[in-house]
């Protein structure tokens, strides 16, 4: 960020902002070239695939999928893991019979069904998950076995926390606000040869094909935000690449969990074979204190500790962009509130 | 500018930047709600219209309008008078039967021809136009007049550049990245009973209502670039608002036009009924001298004058962010290369 605020009235001694560049012009397109190289390098993808820059978000793509991949089938296979899982699902019925393929709901969102119960379809389209649910904090240990099924993977929450065998994927996408940073930009990594039998009436700009073929610059990309993308991803390479941070990350979740399991004041109920690295919710023995906690929490830098209002309690998401020391801050004062409070 | 980079890693006081706000917080929220309010205070927009501030550029809107306004008629009306018509005119007919209104392209878009001539159809679901069309720069003098018709328009490169009778129109849309700044954000203006009847298999996010509905935070919006648009909004009401914008517009206009008329060196080819305030396309007498004009420009720090791959020759884009001492120093360059070369 320090990057971005020196250079944002003047990039390099061109005297313009990212902001004012053309995003034809030479400028522009060193930085966004610069940045899909720094992608791939950082997570191995090959020539195989497009990587797309595009907007709209997930909730976009929860559209885009269907549209571009049933390639005539007659169904798509969905695995419902949570509150983003049940978007994607509702929104691919609107498009082809979608196949449940494991519901964890009954769970309350807690656990994952043994993959002895799963009902894999035959001859689905596609089979999509998502790796990490951001409001229940229940993620995949593994990616799940397919077959030779096309697997589908909304990664908004996990992208670039840790490495990820990209070839065991048709298509992964990402919405950049969480793990990335910057909101508006989607990150969309598709296999090529999955390009271009879309459903008759899809918007041409919902066509992965033109994205691809025009370089993501079909129109006016989200520049600033591919840009900050591109410093992220320089930053994330400092850092020793992904293998350096799935180090970090799984360090930060395990110290938090351990924190929370080792005292009788708060408790996370996700399985322990299923808790995500990203994002923790955990309870107070005394919901009334929420309210104090959470006061305490934002005197001290803590914010954004609420939990989602499906759930209430509290959730600490700590993606990329939060340092381990933000972490130990974090269990230094939840033991410090119930030292006072417990 | 200024005010971005100096807020830029602590909004007000709050210790965040606006990039790390939940979209969904205090801070934000007031931050794009002010947004609004400036756009409706400037604007004059009232409550019969949803104003939503969207990701996908006016590419976007191309399929959406017809997605969104058709409501069951067997055809739309389009005005075509450039390349964005063009697009627009394409994306549509995807959707529905285009009845083409008007075609300036016969004159190669140098003027649009009178009204007489015009061929409006019975019962249109809408009447489309583009008000000023960049590429050319031929630009319609006045709003057209349709009847009892939906009018929609296309404002990319003119909204906030003069004042608009926004009742006149069914819908407005503008990328912002044109006259307000920032790439990855499109505003649409639209009025309210005009919502909720979409085409079947249109997606969630091409909905109007549902943006509508839920503020624009269906899902994240392009926070920042929300953000920045509300800078320039409150920058617009210091300079006069847009009744101040239209005086410096028209008056930039005109005398880059007089300095290219007043020579025999420069040549603007459009009907000067037709001529565009923001997009002003130029020839040099002698187009061997192109590359060395625009070296030459370079120097002087006045970029991008290079004209359209589809015209060739130069364009000046002076939309509200040039100022008017930008214009006076592009004649000065003007006068001194044609004393040179001339």
């Amino acid at each position: 960020m320090l990057i971005a605020q020196q250079e944002m009235l003047d990039w390099r001694g061109t005297g313009m902002s990212v902001m004012e560049m053309s995003h034809r012009g030479p400028e522009y397109t060193s930085i966004a070239e610069q940045a899909e190289a720094d992608l791939r390098d950082l997570m191995g993808i090959s020539d195989d695939y497009a990587v797309l820059f595009l907007q709209g978000g997930a909730s976009s793509q929860f559209s885009m999928i269907p549209m571009n991949l049933l390639h005539g089938h007659t169904h798509a296979d969905y695995l419902n893991t949570g509150a983003w899982s049940e978007k994607a699902i509702a929104e691919a019925s609107r498009y082809t019979k979608v196949n449940v393929v494991v519901d964890a709901k009954p769970s309350h969102y807690r656990t994952i069904p043994d993959k002895a119960e799963w009902q894999l379809s035959d001859n689905p389209a596609y089979v999509h998950y998502t790796p990490n649910e951001t409001i229940h904090g229940l993620e995949f240990a593994e990616i799940p076995e397919v077959g030779d099924a096309t697997l589908v993977a909304d990664m908004s929450s996990t992208i670039l926390s840790r490495p990820c065998d990209v070839n065991r994927f048709g298509l992964i996408y990402a919405g950049a606000q969480k793990n990335i940073g910057p909101a508006g930009l989607c990150i969309v990594i598709v296999r090529k040869d999955l390009m271009g039998k879309t459903l008759p009436g899809t918007p041409v700009m919902f066509d992965y094909k033109i994205h691809a073929d025009n370089g993501s610059m079909y129109n006016t990309p989200a520049t600033y935000s591919w840009y900050l993308a591109g410093l992220v991803f320089q930053w994330l390479k400092q850092q020793g690449g992904l293998q350096g941070m799935a180090e970090i990350n799984q360090r930060k979740a395990a110290k938090l969990y351990a924190a929370i399991d080792g005292s009788d004041f708060y408790a996370n109920p996700v399985d322990v074979r299923y808790r995500s690295w990203m994002n923790i919710p955990f309870t107070l023995a005394n919901s009334d204190l929420d309210k104090q906690f959470l006061a305490d929490a934002a005197k001290e830098g803590l914010l954004t500790l609420k939990g989602h209002r499906d759930l209430g309690g509290m959730r600490a998401s700590i993606y990329n962009a939060m340092p381990e020391a933000g972490v130990d801050k974090l269990i230094w004062f939840m033991s410090e509130f119930e030292r006072r409070f417990g």
